[in-house]
């Protein structure tokens, strides 16, 4: 059996997140359905993650065993044409028989969009979170910088889908850019808890306003208490933005992993 | 009687371009009955052009009567608030009397967005075209020169929907520029005929692959005939990105026009 790693991207707009949910409609069953499609046979997708519904994928990792012998190149341009526009597929590469994309995960980086204008970009629907009041970049960054290192990230966490225990990750980078009228917080993590990066977001938009000092960050961390942190931020501004793995052509992960 | 003229930006994507049309979704249609119900009246709306099925505006001018004394900055947060997501007012002013959206204008500025890479990308679906192979920029710029000036573009126009003289126009921009994988041709003039944007465009892509060679351009006007250019280009790429006014706030429309 070939065990094959592929990366593919996509628009979740219109999808219920990666995985397969009983009606709705979620980016695993369409993938599933192209390449069975094409291979001929039934496969088990191991995806590096579970996404919200709305949440997009820049880089999202999925690995299957196949018997079947179609070149990595031919994969890739034959799910090109099963697929929907709005899922596109990006690299296909043959991985030992061990590599699982999620548990072989080493890291991630998601990225979050914020149109920073007074007025709504026609071209952003469900892709930015639109916030029309100019936002304190240096002051996010700075409080931002609060996330890197390891913490347990409980007041990060919606409770409701909390492991036992493990609440400990490693933030490797943490930072918010301006670029015109675009705010980007991009964090790396070994890790993430669920809508870790929706509640950091929405704590950063309150420290832009002033009701948290960002120097309060690390205090907010020690409570390991949800209630501490700000507002879950929508979905629909959230990208995964590279999945990380051990020996992968990333020379980045190579040097902070 | 107040005379506005109102500018928007829309993803044409699921809209049969602007000009209402029977049993088909148009942005004029959607524009006129969020404005109408906010100035609780009937208001002839002045566009500034067609717009093709698919084709988007990052600057779109409507202008109309009114006897309703709303604040410009109001009328464009109530627009916001009535749009969907996928059409924005941008800004509102008021106007001279004899201000007419369509007749008024001086120019307009195309850009036409290619995604050049050989797989598709999921978030430009409807909002580029795909061309896997890679474009020879500098052959394409060097064609595009060439539409630049007075001629007659009777080439460069879809048969069907000639008017009978008036088939000049005057160029002032035309340039191929590549940023990262994107390729975009812009180009400026005073009007333009009935697909004339996409027409150059399925010309500037076969000039790419070498069926033309640039210094065709020229004879391919002369020759009047629309046989004698490349294919009509789909119209997911197109954006009208400029409308030109005189005394607009635009220090480029002076100086050029």
């Amino acid at each position: 059996m070939r065990n094959l790693l592929v990366k593919i991207a996509y628009d979740g707009s219109r999808y219920h997140g990666w995985q397969v949910q009983e009606n709705a409609l979620s980016v695993q069953t369409v993938f599933q359905s192209a390449l069975e499609r094409i291979l001929a046979e039934k496969v088990e997708l191991k995806g590096c993650s579970r996404t919200d519904t709305g949440v997009h994928a820049r880089q999202y990792a999925i690995s299957f065993k196949t018997t079947r012998g179609i070149p990595c190149q031919s994969l890739v341009f034959a799910l090109n044409r099963f697929l929907p526009g709005d899922i596109a597929a990006v690299s296909c590469e043959e991985v030992p028989e061990e590599f699982h994309a999620r548990y072989s995960c080493r890291g991630k980086e998601y990225v979050y969009e914020i149109w920073n204008e007074p007025v709504r970009n026609a071209f952003l629907e469900n892709r930015a979170l639109h916030h029309r009041y100019p936002l304190d970049v240096e002051r996010m960054n700075r409080a931002a910088s609060y996330f890197l290192g390891r913490h347990d990230f409980s007041t990060f966490c919606t409770g409701d889908r909390r492991e036992a225990n493990n609440l400990e990750r490693t933030v490797f980078r943490s930072e918010v850019t301006r670029e015109g009228s675009l705010v980007r917080f991009t964090v790396a993590a070994d890790g993430f808890l669920y809508n870790m990066v929706r509640i950091m977001v929405g704590t950063l938009l309150e420290v832009s306003r002033g009701r948290f000092s960002p120097e309060e960050i690390p205090e907010m961390i020690k409570r390991k208490n949800r209630k501490a942190a700000g507002p879950t931020a929508p979905a629909c501004g959230l990208y995964l933005n590279r999945v990380f793995y051990e020996g992968g052509e990333d020379e980045w992960t190579k040097k902070r992993i």
